[in-house]
C-alpha cells in the first residue's frame, strides 16, 4: 500500500466541459487496485462523471443548469465579479468538488460511457488546478 | 493497512431506490477501521445516502426530482432512448456517482437513520454494476 | 500508510453554515500525503465546500436552497416534524453526504478560498455527528 499526490492544472475555455479522463489515467498506471481522490481547488469550477458517447448530453446539461441557476438572478447579492458569478458558486455546490474512483490494474474503473470531467462554471477562461491523490497496492504484472 | 476490490450488481425495477446497505456491510466485517469508497458505473444512476425510517422520504424525493427535471423536457436533444434518458442523466449529476462511508468495526458507520440506495433513473429495469473498494486496518477482535 | 479515526460533534444554531475547516485540519497535522474522508451522520444536514471569503456567498447559497427546495410545500408527504423536515432531505440530497479532502504536510489542500462547512437545513438548532477518516503517509519533518 501507498499514496501518491499529483497536481494537474487545467486551461478552460470558460463555461463548459474539459475532459481530463486521460490526464488522471496517466497518473494511476502503476496502481493495481486502490482509490483516486480527485479534487477541485475552486469553488466556481466542479468535477462531473458523465456519458462520453454523445456531445448533447454535455449541452443538454449546460442547458439544464442555465435555466435552473440563472446568471443574473436578482435574488443574489454576491455579484462582484459579474452575472456568473453567484450562479457559478450555486452551480458548484450542486455538483461534485471531489470524487473518488476506483483504480483497477492501472486505470481508473470507469464504466463504458463514462468520462470524468471538469465542469467550468464561469465565462470566462480559468486555469484550474486539480489535486489526485492515490493510494492502492502496486502493480506486479509489469 | 490493505485494500480489496469487490463489485455488485443491481438488478433494478425502474426508477426508484435499491436499499444496498446490507450488501455492502458484508464486504466490510473484516476491516476494523477504514473507508468504503462506493462508484456506481452508470451516468443515468446514481448513489444516496438518505433516510430509510420512512418511506415517504424517498416517495417524496421521488417526487421532487420528477418535478425539477421533467422527462420530455424540450430543452433536451438527447433522446434517443425515450424521455426519460436525459432527465436520467441531469438526476445523476444532482447527486452521487460516488460516495466514501467511513468503517468502523466491521460496519459501516451510518447514522441511526441512515441507508445506502442505488437510485436508478431510467423508468425500465436495469442491471447496474457498482464496485467497492475498501482501504483500512484489519479487524484483529474476532 | 496508517489510517486514523475521528469523530466531531457540532453543534448548529438552526439552518445555515458552521466553518468546521480548522476543527478538521487540526485531525491531520501528522499526516504528510493522504486523504481526509469527512462524513456527515445525519441525512437532514450535509457538508459543502465553498468560498469563504464574502459571506455573501452564504447568504445567497441560501437564498437559492430556500427557492428551489420551499418548505411547507404541498408536494411533500414526510411533514412530522414540520414544514423543514422533507425540506431539509432533498436539500442534502441535492449537496453533499461525504467529501474527499487531499491531505499534504499536516494540512487540509483547500484552494485558497476554500473552507469546509456544515450545511444545517433544519431550522431549530441541532447537533451533529461528523466522522473524519484519514488515510496517509506520517510526517518526518517535525
Amino acid at each position: 500500500m501507498h499514496v501518491a499526490a499529483h497536481e494537474l492544472v487545467v486551461a478552460t475555455a470558460g463555461r463548459g466541459f474539459v475532459d481530463v479522463t486521460a490526464a488522471v489515467n496517466a497518473l494511476v498506471v502503476n496502481v493495481d487496485v486502490g482509490v483516486a481522490t480527485v479534487f477541485v481547488h475552486h469553488t466556481s469550477a466542479s468535477l462531473l462523471i458523465q456519458e462520453n458517447a454523445d456531445p448533447a448530453v454535455r449541452v443538454d446539461l449546460e442547458a439544464f443548469f442555465a435555466r435552473l441557476v440563472k446568471d443574473g438572478d436578482p435574488l443574489f447579492t454576491h455579484t462582484d465579479e459579474g452575472p456568473d458569478d453567484m450562479s457559478a458558486h450555486v452551480r458548484a455546490t450542486l455538483t461534485a468538488t471531489s470524487l473518488a474512483i476506483p483504480v483497477r490494474r492501472g486505470r481508473l474503473d470507469l464504466g463504458r460511457w463514462q468520462a470524468l470531467y471538469l465542469f467550468e462554471h464561469r465565462t470566462r477562461p480559468h486555469e484550474r488546478r486539480i489535486s489526485v491523490t492515490v493510494v492502492g497496492s502496486a502493480r506486479t504484472d509489469r
